[in-house]
């Protein structure tokens, strides 16, 4: 199941559909050793700039995720998909509401098990997911770790800490770590260089890599290697 | 584990801790052959009342479980914990609002293993639980699929269409039984008649009985029978 594939990744890149990017660069980082390539974004979405990636990605045999956002976006095709529900928003829209529209346009059409539920704690207040979902940004590390707690019981594959934009926490990151035993940790936001790539790998059972892409190639296509290189703590 | 006794469920009984019973009455309903009793209730819900039918029901056998609305009333003791995600309402604090409040406030001390799942689709208006969760019960049948789909997708245990205190439409429940593979499907709401009770159980796996208890116990009781010789449509 691709459930349990998803349990295994341990660096991830996260292409926006939105942002050119050239053959090249698609290429490095299709072959980069990456375990996985995210495609999903915030604005400016389309089928068309999705089918574009996805066109290009073919030709590569690395996974393919599309993160799926908004019930009009969905393009066939694509190794699996990812669905979030934000766990700390007051809006039942980003919680389960756009999987229920999603499921009652598509209903019996959809491919329940190539489909991943990730449950998001959006933490960065100026990130534009942030301002879309009306994330209350405000938490403390007691909610975030009841939060963990929560994916963990509810048997959620994947417990995404996302500071998208902004590098984040790492004692949030730590503390929340332990919690998480079954469900994949997952840390995402502004990870730059080869130390903060090192203290998130520390903790988190997934990183992921978005903005370096577009920002320094160079320097994202290294994070792979700094990530894989480093053991967990706490794993056997 | 708790999760699979509860999907053999087939007739349970409600009690609401606010409402007076004899001794006698809860004598003849933990005798009575039902599947399970769960205590339960929206308002005036105390520790108390809850801990006193608890007190009485440890004399007998069967296992009995607390339905968890908010996070004052919980008392150890139980054979297990129901704890509600409404899915038609949004306001967050429903969905998963006081589930978070909760583990916050009692985080590892919660016994994981105890505490099971039921995503609820609340119907009827009228009914106290709809007003306090601010539920949206103008629902199309197409609407309560797409839920039931949802919670099936979720491998939530419990998937529960509540009418409480009107009779349901039989045509609602009879789509959305088959549905429903793994997650078991509960039908509450309004049962006072053998008639009803057939109707409900032909395509509901489970069905609540909690008012009649306290309109009509031996009409009640013998709802147990009437649930019981019925097969559930579909089934082999």
């Amino acid at each position: 199941m691709l459930r349990e594939q998803v349990k295994k990744w341990r660096h991830v890149f996260k292409l926006d559909p939105a942002k050119p990017i050239t053959d090249d660069a698609i290429h490095q980082i299709a072959t980069s050793n990456t375990d996985a390539i995210i495609i999903g974004g915030t604005d400016d979405i389309t089928f068309q700039n999705t089918a574009y990636l996805l066109s290009k990605l073919r030709n590569y045999s690395i996974p393919y995720y599309q993160e799926i956002s908004t019930s009009t976006s969905l393009v066939p095709g694509f190794t699996g998909y990812l669905t979030p529900t934000i766990f700390n928003t007051n809006d039942a829209k980003w919680i389960l509401g756009i999987h229920h529209q999603t499921i009652k346009a598509f209903g019996s059409f959809i491919p329940w098990d190539q489909v991943i539920l990730e449950a998001y704690v959006v933490l960065n207040p100026d990130a534009k997911v942030a301002k879309r979902t009306n994330a209350n940004t405000n938490q403390q590390i007691s909610d975030v770790i009841a939060y963990a707690r929560m994916a963990e019981w509810l048997q959620i594959p994947i417990f995404y800490v996302e500071y998208s934009g902004t590098y984040g926490l790492v004692d949030l990151v730590r503390e929340v770590s332990p919690i998480l035993q079954n469900t994949h940790f997952c840390y995402g936001g502004g990870i730059s260089n080869q130390q903060q790539a090192e203290e998130m790998a520390a903790w988190a059972d997934m990183v992921v890599v978005g903005n370096l892409i577009y920002d320094d190639l160079n320097q994202a296509i290294q994070t792979v290697k700094w990530i894989k290189s480093i053991k967990k703590r706490g794993e056997s």
